[in-house]
C-alpha cells in the first residue's frame, strides 16, 4: 500500500458563479432595483464584519467573458455556513437575477510531506493556523481552476513513490517562488467534495501575471505529465463601493 | 470466463436533486408559500411512517454549491415506490419550485467474495438483511458520489483474477475501517440501471471527514487504479422542524 | 479486409424519453387535463390496433429518477411511421406538456455468424420472421441502454478475427440463457441512425434481473473488453387503464 | 513532413437542424399559421428558383427522434448567402417557432490522391465541376454524421504514408461502390469551418440501407482503426407540398 | 526541469458570441428596434474612436451556422476594459436580444525561441510592438478556434526537448508562409485564462482559405501528433454600417 500524504484542512470555501439577468433588471422598476442594490449592500456589511472578527472571508469578482458575471468567493469555518451564504443570496432581491452557475465546493488544505499518520499526531502552529483560515487578498483580479492528478497506468500520481511526488512539490514550489509578491495562492482539496480533487485560487495585481505562472508552470514535470485542468476562471474585484455602478442601467 | 462475483442486493434507492425555483416562490402568495410548505410537511411525517415501519427510509439535504438546492435521498423496497415518491412530489404543491436535476437510480448491494451461483444458493442472515434494508442515518452531513471500475487494457477490473480483486478489497476496507464510527456508508450497484457501475453514499457528523476518507482511499490501489468517480454532491441533513425556516424569505 | 459479419434487419424502432411539465399541467384547466388524457387515450387506442394487426407495436414507460418522466417504445415497419408518431404526439394536446429529451433511433436486429454477402442469399424463416417484427412484451419493467463495440489499438472489435467474435458471442449468450424467463432482450442496431452501434432493450417482472443480468453479463469477456455503455434508463410499464391516475392531480 | 493530400473544393454547405415549438405554434392564431406557412412556402419557391439557375441547392427533412424536428441542409457557392440563408429563416414569420440546434458549416469536397500541390496545378473537368456544385437528390431519406481520421500515437491517419493512405482510400471506395443506386453520397470538408474534419450525407430511398452501409463500412480498416464519428441524424424528405400537411394541426 | 519557452505578452482579448432572440426582436415595437440598433451604432462609433487612437480594437462578424448570430472580438490593453465592454453590452439596449453564448479570454501572445529568462530582459522593437497590438484586419471572414498542446506520455509536448519543439515550430510556420497575403493570424494566449492554452484567429477574403490552411497544417508534425483543437467558429464581417440591413425584419 501506498502511503497517503497528510494534509493540514482549514476552512470550507466556496466559489459561486452567477450570471446577471441584466434583460429583467432592466424590466424591474427603478425603485425595486435600488432597494435590491441596498440589500446586497447590506449583506455586504454582515459578511464584511464577519470578515473583521475572522470568522471568515469573502469577495465579489466581476467576471471577464461570458461564462458568468459575477462570481463569489467565500470562506468559512463549515459547510452549514457555506450553504446558509448561498440560500441568503438566493432569498435576497438582488437574487432574483443572479442565475446559478457553475460552483465549487472544497476545503483549505496545506499539502505536507508526512504521512496521513504523522499529519494526525502534529500541532498546528500559528503561521499555518492562519493560512488554513485564510483571509482573501483584496487585490484587483482573480483567477480560479480545478485540477486532478492524473491516474494513467503511465503517469498515476497516487501510486508512485512518496519521495518522488515530494521532488517533483518541491521543484513545482521553485517556480512558484519566483512570483512571489506578484501572484498569491490559496490551494483547497475537494477529494469527497466535488468533482475536482484540487482548486487552485490565485489573486494578482496585474492579470498577465496568471498567465505567465501557469504558463512557466506547465514545463513542471508535475504539471507536464500528472495534471489535468478544468475550466480557467477569470474575475476583476469588486468592491463595495463600486456596487452602485456595476448595477447602475 | 472471469468468474462474476456475486451480490446480495437489498432496497431500491433514488438520489434526487433539485434547484429550489426562489424567483417563482417570492411571486407566489404568502398562502399558497403556507400551504406548500404545509403539504410538504404531511408527505415527510407520511415518509416517516413508511420508515418506522421499516418499509423504507428517506432524508432530504441542503445541498452545497449550485449542483442543486436540496437532495432527497430515498429507499424503497420496489422501483415502483420510487417513481410513485418522484411523482407525488412532482404533482404537490411544492413540486412546482423543485426544477428537477441530477438523479441516480440503483439497488443497495452487499459485495461478495463468492461467485454468483454461490450468492444464488446462500441465506441472508438478520445483519445482513438489516444492511440490505437500510434506514438512512440522520446524521448532519451526506456526500454521495458514483463511480466505475476501469475496463482498460492495462487495468481491466472485470478480466482480473478473482483473488486479486478480493486482495484489492480486503486492503481497501481496512482502510474504510480507521473511519469507523465517523464515517457511515451505503454502497448501491446500478448496473442496468443507470449509466455508473456503483454509488456510494457516505454519513459523517463533520464533513471534513469525507474529505479524509476519500483522500486517504486515493492511495487504495483499487482506488489508485481501478477507480473512475463521477460528480460528488455534498449536502447538509434538512429535518422536518427546519423546513419553515428554509422555505421563509 | 476484414469480413463484416451480416445482420438480419426488421422493424424501425424509437425510444422517445419525455418530461412531463406538471407545473403548467397544473396551470391549465381541469376541462384541458381531461382532453388532453382523453385524446391520449384514443392514440393509444388508435396504436392498440395497430399492434392488433401486427403492423407496428408500442409501450409507455413511467421512467424512475430524473432523466425522464415517461418514455414511449415505438416499433414500426418505416422510418416514416416513427417520424408520424412523434410528431402525432407533438401535435396532440398532452404534447404541449411532453418535453422531448433523449431519443434514439434504430432497426432491430438479429446477429448471425454469416457474412454479409452469404446473409443476403439467405430466406428468413418464420420465427426469424417474428423476431425481426416484435410484439413488445407488456411486462412491468423496461430497461433500455445503447453501446458500442471498442475500436481500440489493443481492443478492435471490427478487426479480430470472425471465429473471434463468434466464441466471444457465443459465450455471452451462454450467460443470457440463464436468464431465460426472467428477462426478454430485443437487440436492435443504430449504426448510421444513431450515435451508439446497437440498443439493448430489456422486459422484466422483477427489476433486480436487470442489475444481475447485466452484473454478470460485465464479466463476459466481450464486455470486460470490448464494451463500451451509453446511459440506462429504467421504467415501469403504463397501461393505458393506468393514465387517468398518473395524470389525476 | 508528410505530404497533405490535395482536395478539390467547391460550394459551401449548412445542415442546420431546428426543433419545433409546437406549444407556441398552437397558441398562435390560425390565421398566423397560414400566413407563417405561406412565407415558408414563397421562401422555398425563391430557393428552387436558385437550385433551377444551378446557384445552390437545398432540401428539409422531417427528423426521426428528439434530435430534432426539421434539418436543413442547404448548399451555396458562399459563405455569405449560407448566413444570409439563416438570417433569413429568422427572421420569417415560421422562424419564430424554428428553435435551432445543431448545425455543421462545411465545403464540399472531392477527395484526390495528389498532393495539394499538383491539386493547385491542375484543371477541373465538367464532370468534376458538377460534384462539386451538387444538386441534393430529392430521395426520402438523409442521413448525416460528421467524422475525423484519428491522430493516436498508433493509428495516426495524419503521419501515416500516403500509398497507405491511398490503399485504405481504395479499399473504402470499393465497399461504397457495393451501395451503387441504392445510396447516393456527399462528402464536405470542414477543417477549419466546424469542430469535426469531414461530413458524410447520405440519400437513399430505404434508409436500411444507411444502416447496412455503414455497417459493412466499419469493418473497412480505414474505418476500424482510423475513424471517429459524431452523431448521426436520420431525416425524411420534406416536398413544399407536404408542407401544409406537416404544420397543420 | 525543462526550460518553459518564453513569451511576449500584449493585449488582452475577447472572443464573444451571442445569440439573437429574434422572436423577441419582433416582439418589440419598431419604435424600440430603432433606439437599439441607433444605440449600438453610437456604441460601434465609440469603439471605432478608441480603434483609431490606437487604444484597442474590434470587429463584428455574423456567424454561419447555429453555433451563434454574432461574435464580437474585441482586443483592449486591460482585462477591466474587457469586461467593461462586455457589461456595457449586456446594459444596452440591443443586449437585451443578444443572449451569451461560448467565448474565450486571451493576451496576444507571441512565441519566441528563448527562455522565460531570456525574454523577461529583452527590449521589444517597434514591430514586435505593434504585433502584439494588433488593430484586426477588416476583412470579409474570421475564423477562430482553441487549442491545447498534448501532454500524453508518448508525445508530451512540455517535456520534449527545447531544440525539437524549434523544429516542428519552424516546419508549421513555413506552411504559413504559403498563404501569406490570403490569411492574417493573430496567436492568444489564455493558460490561467481559459480553459484552452492558445487560441487561433484568422482573416481572410476567401473562407476557403481557412479550409486550405487548416488542412495542409494538419499534416504538420506539430499538429498532427501534438495539436488538440476545440470547435470552430466561422463569421462574416458586419461593418456599421450594414447593421440597419442586418436588424430590419
Amino acid at each position: 500500500m501506498v502511503e497517503a500524504v497528510g494534509t493540514l484542512d482549514g476552512w470550507c470555501t466556496l466559489h459561486d458563479t452567477r450570471t446577471f439577468d441584466w434583460t429583467s433588471w432592466k424590466m424591474a422598476s427603478e425603485n425595486d432595483r435600488k432597494e435590491a442594490v441596498q440589500e446586497l449592500k447590506e449583506l455586504m456589511t454582515k459578511w464584511e464584519a464577519i470578515e473583521e472578527e475572522k470568522n471568515g472571508s469573502q469577495s465579489i469578482y466581476k467576471v471577464v467573458g461570458n461564462k458568468a458575471d459575477l462570481m463569489f468567493i467565500v470562506v468559512r469555518p463549515t459547510m452549514d455556513e457555506l450553504e446558509e451564504f448561498k440560500t441568503e443570496l438566493n432569498k435576497s432581491k438582488i437574487g432574483d437575477y443572479l442565475i446559478p452557475g457553475y460552483s465549487y465546493v472544497s476545503i483549505v488544505e496545506l499539502g505536507t510531506n508526512d504521512t496521513v499518520d504523522e499529519v494526525k499526531n502534529r500541532k498546528i502552529n500559528e503561521a499555518v493556523e492562519a493560512r488554513l483560515k485564510p483571509i482573501l487578498p483584496k487585490w484587483e483580479h482573480a483567477c480560479f481552476y480545478p485540477m486532478n492528478r492524473r491516474r494513467w497506468n503511465e503517469a498515476n500520481w497516487f501510486t508512485i513513490d512518496r519521495k518522488e511526488r515530494q521532488r517533483l512539490l518541491t521543484d513545482h514550489a521553485a517556480t512558484g517562488r519566483k512570483y512571489a509578491g506578484l501572484v498569491k495562492q490559496i490551494i483547497t482539496g475537494s477529494m469527497g467534495l466535488d468533482e475536482w480533487e484540487w482548486g487552485v485560487t490565485l489573486f494578482a495585481h496585474d492579470p498577465l501575471q496568471f498567465k505567465k505562472i501557469v504558463y512557466e508552470m506547465r514545463y513542471d514535470e508535475v504539471s507536464a505529465i500528472y495534471a489535468e485542468f478544468g475550466d480557467f476562471i477569470i474575475g476583476n474585484y469588486l468592491p463595495k463601493e463600486d456596487l452602485d455602478t456595476y448595477f447602475t442601467l
